[in-house]
């Protein structure tokens, strides 16, 4: 087998990053799938949805963009087009993130693309891509956490010293 | 200080109660609170919303609503004209109530009412009335805690056999 | 503009109808999408999550899948195979459905089909569809809420008699 | 129509506001409800409540309060004397702000305020006022989202150039 | 290595179980932490809570307790003393529980307990035991999930017909 | 009774605290409360999860970590090593923290250590010991409650001035 890299991002801190946020207490569910779509496809990091209680009995949920600062005026955008926001704040955070390394595996049904996670040099997360074990899943009937496991368990063949002279 | 009674009702099980669901994915968040407020107003015993994930990425509520089973036809009615639901459920459940009484204590701020709740004869609870402990820490500037505990501390002391004698 | 009925279905109950849950504690987010992705695509009416605190620290959710009972033997088996439960439960739910009828209304950017629902005769949903509403909100660059209300517009256009006479 | 406007807010930043949060663990529902009552009327722009797990198998909510940096005293004693809480911790939060303008559009059924929102010079968001639907609703026996409906209707025809004309 | 067997319980349906709720607006949350432990110890099979939101923006919990139907009055009577609830109420639930057995792998650090779960006579779960790898885990300072992978990967070693056969 | 200070602490704030967070939708539920204890063992002065929805389904959690900023690498390293994160986020909190005392007072069943907390010199809480409470209920069969409430009770006797004199 052989290293395949792809997109290898060393290990480090990203202090760029604004946290933006907005109370969304009247907005159809399926508006704020589709705006979810819209801010990762618009360079958001990542996009998600708290539960939360508003006054005046309101069930609400917040929605929180991690994005890049240089993204804020596009991503604002959105939110004020797409919901029915009125204001939305932001903050400062600073992202920490361990190195991420590509690796293909072999699986009896076809190949796995692992995303390896190291910090401090140490390997810490092995995670094969859900969209690749889905597609084995699906193709040959098998259970989706048969692959993930079977991925993991040929990962670790690959790289560990024989069992037998440990 | 004299016993007031005021709607005792023994301890029982009522056995014609429906809770009736609605997943609601698509309605604005005030129109929930409205919705709420008129399915009480309209016979419901309880209303509450619960977060919910659907499909397609959809932050949602689950609407239910705890009624005896006459107030069926009414109460869907409200739904389907007050959210955006196609559909509703429900199911019978029993409802066990414990036997509650109210009495007036008498703090040095005002009377409070509490409820008593008796389980096979013994107190197990003791809930001082919120309309009434709110309207007098808003008069008297103190905080709410601090009118819950007295009344309850009143009621002990009206009740239980004097601490020296223990 | 004409009606284009597609899939009408009058107002009923349906007694046959389960809802299975399981609480899921140790399964990953992206398995749990997937389960509601097959459950759905094999017969369940309705699928959704609910996060729920288990015994030991452990955030949890609780999934929900709504069916036929028919369909009880093929659910469950996904449900054993695709997540981490070693049990579900399942009680028998009445299911009491509106009229459903669809009509096609057209906005100055193409057609959108609208779902109408009717309870004892009476519209009281108009829900247009998020598939067309979505498609025609990512060719025109348009917010989705103007092709909703659009769309609500010349539904009530089409069918209300005319203002200047009311 | 004659316009009327009403607190007309341009639209913009401000960067004196502060996020002030507490996790409430041991704190009656019925006193938080109060608690967000009074800081509302104490100068808050927001409250929310937030469900979260802690440890012990806590169930639990986070009280988030947004308020300009100058209510914190104000602010944090109300949270001190009206919650159980011990701590509160607090960050800096940009909020930007799109303009608002009131006007007023009238029903059939008597005259409805609609909040409207303009970001960048463009209307992004018409709000009608809850309390004006919720009276009519009320008081005509109509669905609120009629009313909704009619007053965004009418605040378009008002402002649009005729449909024939397009 | 041998089977170990312990508590192999068959693959079969349960019709006397009952689900048993109350929701809890006014409980602290430390004393909720205490009531699950207690319903747990007093016979319920499974104890969890859910975060709802009832009327008067009261932030609550839902207490959901799934028992068999023998244990209704000493569950009942905990509910009573240990939260504040005036009424319960209850419902008929059908279990399907998978076979369960438990069987002993021998990872580097130490035997590790699998709770092994047969649906249809096919193997669909493999559970380390919690206790066991977390025991692991502290001892010698590994991370838990290399535990879980290592007892599982023992056990398919153990079970599966060799790779270079395959 | 005899005052029993331990771990007084006067009314401060702390600017040097972090809030630090990580989206988990991919780790087992018994994985993150085996986290939760080794990051309070591990000098997090709170740990919290809140239930997020993320993309394609995915019900989550967030994890929520406060610490001094000195704690920031140990602390990052326990969530890469026991969670399947691949980054993390802070951000500066200012805590403020009320003046903590800690006083012991005796019950008909034993003593029960309350802390007191103080804002601006007013006492605003006291809250018994919930492990001593505990201890107490479990051994003479009493409702947590009544060991709550009596302890608070004896506080109040010991430090208010006599009834009569008011």
């Amino acid at each position: 087998m052989k290293y395949e890299p792809r997109n290898t991002t060393a290990e480090h801190d990203d202090d760029e990053m604004l946290m933006i946020e907005a109370n969304i207490d009247d907005c159809q569910g399926e508006w704020m799938g589709y705006t979810m779509e819209k801010l990762l496809s618009s360079g958001a990091n990542d996009v998600y949805f708290t539960p939360i209680i508003m006054k005046k009995n309101r069930p609400a949920y917040k929605l929180s963009v991690l994005a890049h600062q240089s993204k804020l005026p596009k991503l604002t955008q959105i939110i004020f087009t797409e919901t029915t926001s009125f204001g939305i704040r932001h903050y400062p955070v600073t992202c920490h993130r361990i190195e991420r390394k590509f690796e293909q595996v072999h699986t009896p049904w076809g190949a796995v693309n692992i995303k390896i996670g190291r910090h401090l040099g140490e390997i810490v997360q092995l995670s094969p891509e859900y969209e690749d074990c889905r597609r084995i899943a699906l193709q040959f009937h098998l259970p989706l956490g048969t692959i993930y496991q079977q991925a993991i368990d040929r990962f670790q063949q690959n790289h560990m010293v024989p069992r037998e002279e440990k």
